[in-house]
């Protein structure tokens, strides 16, 4: 490449958009980043997905970063920017990475201070990055200067944290013009190996020290891409394995070395056991919040075992840094391959229950098991975080199948834009969204971009009239639990989704059938309604609910 | 009143929030606020109003706030706070007082930094209050030792601002015990006689020596509760008077010395005479943005003539602080009525032209006609920042028709639920919401609180096949300026407005029709499906797109 080529800073940013595997970008178009714009459309492998308004867009995008890698979201300055904020925060505690780039007025208004349209009417040009720094790993305000290494320290760093960049880009200098890049993204390793190999060390002794030893992966262990190593670290030891609710199927759930999803005392008995009772604990991307963790009622200690995160591990509380995940699972898989005589303890095969199919109303628990039949192993399962959540997370799904949540961010209507997004990132996948009537009035809107772009995912809309899991929590009969009466069927072909598979279910004869209907219908979209009681919870739900009660109380 | 009475802080809040006048909370449950909640639910005089998402409870409560002076909303911590950050983010640009109340996690869960849900996992328990600084004017973190001294200090600041303030409250301290409130909130005057005084002497001068004067007149006259002190200002000085689109309707339209919207150069020329050509301009409470001023083509001198501003006045750019507005109004009524001996300039009558009704397709000319026809006094014509705006401002309104609209902050999709929010305010005055799809589609959700609330309101929705104020700037037939079909139809009765009354007009002569029927249908909400061609847009936009063009060039 010729070293003094140039391209305009859209073009450069684009260029490491693509080469980071984006093939989709979304956002919501606003005067000032309609040219930006230009250039999505024109390039030829990038597709511009316009959301019916930008939190969808920032929740579309998360779905789709977490499937690809990477995200792109552009917004416009302000109103754009701040309405996709909490989507955005979702992503950073959550630790999906994606940069946002909110486009804004040209310098030459930034340095008159004038009074535009989507400002704070006080010439103030940097208030809305400032919000960003809250809920973004990096920051910058692009300028012809700086653009292309600012935009590379963005990017890296987002990928490094595995969480959002943010990129304020003013209007004219998307046109300016940059030397191009003439390397790759430059990627941090992040490697001490000399500390790798004392961690190595310690854990084998521990390791060769222990008389049964359990493996919990986390939802880290998917953002830090070690599925691949953890898989291998399993199958070589031997070891039972168990999950948190928000890392469910970062391994294969119809594993014979599954024991079940781990929620402290509210799991399974089978499931605690393994996990609690294990002489050795080996936490792979582990972090506990209430919601996964049973209301932090885990019963094993934190300073003890093999504690394996996304750059340091620890054995016994001793922390050894510079140590990557991925390197940090297959030094320790090769290790035990070599030393390790542990017996390959087998985990007990889940008991699954066959599904009655009645004519009685439908429970939440038969809903849940029903649902849990029909999944795939090319389905991605996505759970609202309400009943769907805590019904789904703890049955077991086919090998292959993909588990969406957002259980520590828990933004209720985040999944229905999300499904947007997991969507189209693979199309071979079919999504298979789970949730609530409450939460899904909070996003309706989306499922007409869902429908616009020719999607053909299943929706299971719970009306259970409200927020049943704010009824589990407080206020029973409460008037601001109550939401608007839809008329749910009619909901999707009024929003563009004209040729959709409608169906309705009130018993688990009716929702079997209707997904039966769904797994034939492959090429359109289909919503099916069920409805279950008000009150009726999963257990999942009612435990986690009464800590919830306590905490508040503090 | 006892002074030793202690009350929880949740009631000394909802004590003040009272005294403001507000009669309606808005927001959306979350578990952290659920108990905050029932003492809302409990309250004599306060009505909690549930929106679909918190996005539109921060629109409503704004669009309440314009009509009532205060506004309240109540979300929950992060996730709750964030997703209504843009709207809060809006009142702060336009001037909206209203408290933003976040109810989080209790202190002692902040103290151990417990990764609970919708916190960012990081033990950062600030984090979003931070971000609330960007869009605030005052800021506070209830506990128990300083809550009462605490909620005063931002609900005054925030009256004396016109803006929003915030206030983070951990759970278990909303149920604390503190004195209640001995005195009434307290209100600062920010008035200085003497500087009043001189302001008034360099006033007066300057009016007696003036050829001619006209008055211009802004939004920051309806925030700073200016308006009958302008009126008699107008009544007896008889000077013409023109105000900006954004302050429309702070005098009433129908006054004969009302010469109509300015705009800059964009402005009716008989308008743009009176502003750019009198001898003397006074401004009241004026702020110029580019939406506004027909992109800064102003033809007065900012430094020249007289300029009241909320707390400080200026005569021929020398500043006097200290200066209310109403006290800066009522001073010159009263001089001016004893000594100015101006010849009372009549403004020329706007000639009404009869509205054509016909059976060609709508154009956007004739729609604005026929809907400003059937403006009554009693109407509140909320306009969206698209063709509905730019098309309706420069209509004259009947006398006593309030207009809102957001033309600063810009931030499409605001209005629907500013209408829920304007129609609890005041249910005698008929909202008349202009809205396009494209706008619509960004809350759509809250047409369902409409309903729920049996509001009666009558909604325009402009059908134009997507962004037509973005395809006027740039973009004609990019795709990224469509958006999804929906059946519009459909909408209101998917939505839970069973007996909404839905009729759809393509001609002005069915508009006229559809118009006569609504405004007998008093009982229902309406809803009026228009059609008009994708690229046809009111003269006003056209001249603002253009400007727009130029300026994101740099």
């Amino acid at each position: 490449m010729d070293s003094h080529e140039t391209i305009t800073v859209t073009e450069y940013l684009l260029q490491r958009l693509e080469s980071l595997g984006v093939r989709h970008v979304f956002g919501v178009p606003g005067d000032y980043n309609l040219k930006l714009l230009d250039s999505i459309i024109d390039h030829p492998t990038l597709e511009w997905v316009g959301t019916a308004n930008e939190l969808g867009a920032s929740y579309a995008v998360d779905g789709y970063a977490r499937m690809t890698g990477f995200g792109a979201l552009v917004t416009t300055f302000g109103v754009g920017e701040l309405s996709a904020i909490n989507g955005v925060a979702g992503s950073y505690a959550e630790r999906v990475p994606l940069v946002h780039l909110a486009v804004g007025p040209a310098q030459a208004m930034e340095r008159t201070g004038a009074v535009l349209h989507h400002t704070a009417g006080d010439g103030d040009y940097e208030r809305f990055a400032r919000a960003h720094t809250e809920v973004t790993c990096a920051q910058a305000v692009l300028r012809p200067g700086n653009a292309g290494a600012e935009i590379d320290r963005v990017l890296t760093t987002a990928l490094r944290e595995s969480r959002p960049g943010y990129l304020r880009l003013p209007a004219d200098v998307a046109a300016a013009r940059i030397a191009a890049p003439t390397d790759p993204l430059p990627r941090t390793e992040d490697l001490d190996t000399e500390s790798l190999s004392a961690f190595l060390r310690a854990a084998e002794k521990r390791v060769a020290g222990a008389s049964s030893a359990t493996v919990l992966a986390d939802f880290l262990a998917d953002r830090f891409h070690a599925r691949d190593e953890l898989t291998e670290f399993l199958a070589v030891s031997g070891f039972p394995v168990s999950t948190l609710s928000m890392g469910k199927t970062v391994i294969d759930e119809d594993d014979p070395q599954f024991v079940g999803v781990y929620s402290g005392q509210l799991s399974d008995p089978r499931t605690r056991i393994a996990v609690d009772e294990a002489d050795l604990l080996i936490r792979v991307g582990v972090l506990l919040s209430d919601t996964t963790s049973g209301g932090f009622t885990q019963g094993f200690d934190l300073e003890a075992g093999i504690d394996i995160g996304p750059y340091s591990a620890a054995v016994d509380g001793k922390r050894f840094d510079g140590v990557p995940m991925r390197a940090a699972l297959s030094g320790l898989t090769k290790r035990i391959g070599e030393v390790v005589a542990l017996p390959k303890l087998r985990a007990e095969s889940a008991v699954v229950s066959p599904i009655e199919r009645t004519d009685a109303p439908l429970t939440q628990h038969d809903l849940w098991d029903t649902v849990a039949a029909a999944v795939r192993p090319w389905n991605t399962v996505i759970a609202e975080q309400g009943t769907s959540f805590f019904g789904m997370c703890t049955r077991r799904l086919p090998g292959g199948a993909r588990f969406i949540a957002q259980p520590l961010w828990g933004s209720i209507g985040y999944t229905l834009p999300a499904l947007l997004g997991a969507q189209l990132a693979d199309p071979s996948r079919r999504g298979l969204l789970l949730i609530g009537d409450g939460s899904a009035q909070l996003t309706i809107q989306e499922l007409g971009t869902i429908a616009r772009h020719g999607l053909t995912p299943v929706i299971v809309l719970v009306n259970n009239s409200g927020y049943t899991v704010e009824r589990a929590i407080h206020g029973r009969r409460a008037p601001y639990n109550n939401i608007a009466e839809w008329d749910w069927a009619a909901i999707p072909h009024a929003l563009g989704a004209a040729d959709a598979l409608v169906l309705r279910a009130r018993t688990s004869a009716e929702l079997a059938r209707a997904l039966d209907e769904a797994a034939q219908a492959t090429d359109r979209l289909v919503f099916i309604e069920v409805r279950t009681d008000m009150d009726d919870t999963p257990p999942l739900l009612t435990g986690f609910a009464d800590g919830v009660g306590a905490r508040n109380s503090g």
